[in-house]
């Protein structure tokens, strides 16, 4: 065996610091997580502003129902325990997104406080947002975008949030959006200058 | 109950296609997946292309060990099952930062082709490249940065890759960086080399 001629050779750490990182990339890492009954928009706000933040030029990512359902967490189901592993991996995903400077949009039924808390714990009390879609639960249901409420009231579907399983509203959101009453273009608007309030963006201000 | 007054309100889906969110985020997402033993400079490549990534404006990220097994995996051992399932969620995630266009650099020893190529399949083989961090065992084990060759050695540590357990070198990785031999400098600008050759960033060609 030769000795290997990279013995020696020093290897510096490549490092980029927050503060430097942020300015390069123009905004900062932030999450808006919204909550809410199922068919009170959440995933609908959360898309519509993705396409107005990528307009901007803005990199934002959307966790949903869509992409983890069947992504990373196909291999969970729909018990307690499954529920609460659900919403710990979405809290750690959306920190991953938030620690590389992205604005992340999570959009869940999330109807446990504990879970919530829990999420704003993992990506950090200053730049977690609670959004609260605050739709009545009979306008929701009148939607039903999906007929769940037709199969939960049907009986077919256990433990379903609002009709036979609770919803913890938040106490203290940083943001209501009541999406019962205005249109998507008011609720995308009302996000929108959310994030600009926070200083998500730095140097366009 | 009152009639709610958005009953009637058209909600249109905010969308934006691939190719535009690719036109305006100026680079289209893709999965630098490396390779190799503990020791091999697997986070070390990873890391300074990040850094050098970010000095160029370029959203990525680094998922490695500090920042997975900590976070995301903290509910997993080191069975083989877990193992298994480790990759998976990496795999997973990667994809999902794909998906919002940033570029993923993943830097686990994942020992195992069939593992690497279940990513490879999450991913996308279109967009997952494979680089393998040749440093030869002894050169990894002569540098130990962790100490953890020693352990291994002293049988603290069972099942430890390279020694008493197998590592399954890639059959045909998209690159090869001579870890063992060259520069950090050399290795982080034939990473930046190679991406510039697979179109990552469309604005710029």
């Amino acid at each position: 065996m030769t000795t290997p001629k990279s013995t020696n050779i020093t290897w510096h750490h490549g490092h980029i610091d927050d503060e430097s990182r942020t300015r390069l990339l123009g905004q900062r890492g932030c999450v808006l997580w919204f909550t809410g009954l199922s068919g009170s928009g959440k995933s609908t706000v959360a898309r519509a502003v993705e396409a107005e933040l990528v307009e901007r030029r803005h990199f934002c990512a959307v966790l949903d129902g869509d992409n983890i359902r069947h992504g990373l967490n196909s291999d969970l189901g729909f018990s307690p325990e499954d529920r609460t592993e659900n919403i710990r991996r979405i809290g750690e995903v959306a920190k991953l997104f938030a620690d590389f400077n992205n604005i992340v949009l999570t959009a869940f039924i999330s109807p446990y406080r504990a879970d919530r808390d829990r999420a704003r714990q993992t990506v950090g009390e200053e730049r977690f947002y609670e959004i609260y879609c605050a739709a009545d639960l009979d306008v929701c249901e009148q939607r039903d975008p999906k007929g769940l409420y037709k199969k939960a009231r049907a009986g077919e579907i256990p433990e379903f949030t609002g009709i036979s399983a609770p919803y913890e509203a938040p106490e203290s959101p940083e943001l209501v959006l009541k999406t019962g009453e205005q249109t998507l273009e008011e609720s995308v608007q009302t996000v929108m200058d959310f994030l600009a309030s926070k200083n998500v963006w730095p140097e366009e201000i």
